[in-house]
């Protein structure tokens, strides 16, 4: 039996998804911008899932962007935004999807300064209060990082920037948060949000992103006048139908999903007391996702302790999977924002959680960290 | 019954890649990043499609690039490549994601030269001879034009670009042809070739690009190493599993359907000479695709024929399903680039061809459209 504690790589996608994009495949193959019967079809079809989706952010549905996923949202919200000369305001533990479109964009001569986090994660709003300049054009904050688990305070960051700037946009990376927190756009104040399918059990190759009415910005991918000339391309109808499936089941059970993985996450926790000189990275109390357990074992690496974990078919994550082949070598920069000491850095293995796992799970995760750590530290030794 | 001429905006799944997507969502959800046995089962499944859609094209596995389509690979070949200062090449029949693409390049300061074409769709090879300079980064070609059916002789054009330069690279925007007509990116000197999944009765939103070894672009989805680094985003493994089936099924059959679709066509252009004038914009002879079949009915608009052809359930379209609902109203540009008259602009149809038509769905389409323009010319005088 595998035990999949990877749920923030990617999940399994319930089973009604997968028929909802069978299904989709069969009976809404049309092209949404054909103008006969069929297109109309779907077209018709379309805009049902941007309704729905528009309804669990408390958006427009005109405000809604599909997309093939977080990557792309992410790259599609900052380089249409972002022009030479222009500030940008980010933080030091962002997706590679951000700090790599950083890295161009300060090439082109957009001006970035980035946040440092605290020891739980969190921006400090003094020190987003003082960056924010006339400038500064946009801020982007994930809701709940990828690897820690650590909850940006977004309500409260939302009314900052707008109380200093008429300016400055708040973008949302809430790959990590969606279907899991509420998020309310308005109430917010968010102007762009990203959100990925495949995080809430839906398919891969498919997403949105909230653009707020009005905002004018450049298309990531030209072409067509699909998603209002925003986002070229026959439009995915059978995914974004399977998108709106994953959502309407997990917003369904959300609440009971937070209550049944918050416990999981406490009884874990609990459980690891039984191991020696480890370290909780993302604790129950502070502002950290019960649905991330990230931990330190001290004296292993953790890629060494995952290969040992999956020879029992336990399945879990030294990083984020989008750069864990490279992030093996050189130590996840997320987790250097944190300030852990070196030791700290290389043992780190994070725990993610969905629906589906159970705490007899659990128990057999540690039974098998048990002996594999007593294996490794006396090899150590 | 349906009869759906318009497999040229998107085609239907077959049910083998239904299939294949369904049981890619359940057997290969893990993400091909991860490092533990999950991530590496879809890290090889990811290979073996790889492997399969190279051999389709005659590359190396490592030159494939999957995306989320066409539009995509064109924006990401063109934006990745080309910088102010650069000259570009292109012709005035391309889709839109390569001349709305350009637009934004002339602003950023590439320099494009627009090849003209004449009466069958076909650029001049001494225009683009002279056209070439030592400034040329890139010359776009669509190998097969999406409302006309015009085909390009990719290898003469191949064959003429690395004669005049030593910089210049090709790019083919193969969506239309890929399946249909044969690709050897080596013997046809391609740098750069652009597929999508939906034009072959594969899944939407997935696509390919083929990218030389040892060139060098930038990204247009920035972040993870996903694609040796360009192009970012987890990787949606159940729709390049989809895709790797439709190619297989569509290469098993190529001949085939390529002789059973030019019978097809042939037989639909010896019975349209049973209507009045019209002109067919697409004949047998000359350079053009026998899976699309371009006809103007004089004296009548396109949109009202396509409705009244879609009440009999025969679906038509007027030009680019990408760009419908904008050139309904000013005529394709890719019509006027072959030098039809306003009357004929106003009045072509396009009827696209599968596998799956018939020649008894010709019958019914011929009987419908002579009792429909016999009611609208009728109309008109």
């Amino acid at each position: 039996m595998d035990i999949y504690f990877d749920n923030s790589a990617t999940t399994k996608p319930y089973e009604e998804v997968i028929k909802a994009v069978g299904d989709g495949m069969r009976e809404y193959f049309g092209n949404p911008s054909s103008l006969h019967k069929i297109g109309i079809k779907c077209e018709k079809r379309l805009t049902e899932c941007r309704e729905y989706i528009s309804s669990t952010i408390k958006s427009d549905k005109d405000e809604i962007y599909f997309t093939s996923g977080g990557s792309e949202g992410n790259n599609f919200i900052l380089k249409g935004l972002l022009k030479p000369g222009h500030h940008f305001i980010t933080t030091s533990f962002e997706h590679g999807s951000i700090i790599n479109t950083c890295k161009e964009l300060e090439d082109k001569g957009v001006k970035i300064t980035y946040l440092d986090v605290d020891q739980y994660g969190n921006i400090s709003l003094e020190d987003l209060e003082e960056a924010i300049t006339k400038d500064t054009v946009l801020v982007s904050i994930m809701y709940v990082n990828n690897e820690m688990g650590a909850i940006q305070n977004i309500e409260e960051i939302g009314k900052l920037i707008k109380e200093k700037s008429t300016r400055a946009r708040l973008h949302v990376d809430a790959v990590q948060a969606y279907g899991k927190f509420d998020i309310n756009v308005k109430k917010m104040n968010i102007d762009f949000l990203t959100v990925a399918g495949h995080k809430i059990h839906g398919p891969k190759g498919v997403g949105f992103c909230y653009i707020k009415k009005g905002i004018v910005l450049n298309p990531l991918v030209s072409g067509g006048e699909q998603e209002k000339g925003l986002r070229a391309g026959t439009v995915d109808l059978p995914s974004i139908i399977g998108l709106q499936k994953a959502a309407q089941i997990t917003f369904d059970h959300k609440d009971e999903t937070y209550k049944k993985v918050y416990e999981l996450k406490k009884y874990m926790i609990e459980r690891l007391k039984e191991i020696d000189d480890i370290r909780i990275n993302s604790p129950l109390e502070g502002n950290f996702s019960p649905y991330i357990l990230n931990v330190s074992f001290r004296g292993v690496r953790s890629e060494v302790l995952l290969h040992l974990l999956e020879e029992q078919n336990i399945y879990v994550a030294t990083g984020s999977a989008c750069s864990s082949k490279v992030s093996m070598s050189k130590g996840s920069y997320v987790i250097k924002a944190l300030g852990l000491n070196a030791k700290e850095i290389e043992s780190a293995i994070r725990f993610s959680f969905s629906y589906e796992n159970t705490k007899e799970e659990v128990d057999k995760a540690i039974e098998v960290l048990k002996g594999s750590l007593i294996f490794l530290r006396r090899v150590r030794r």
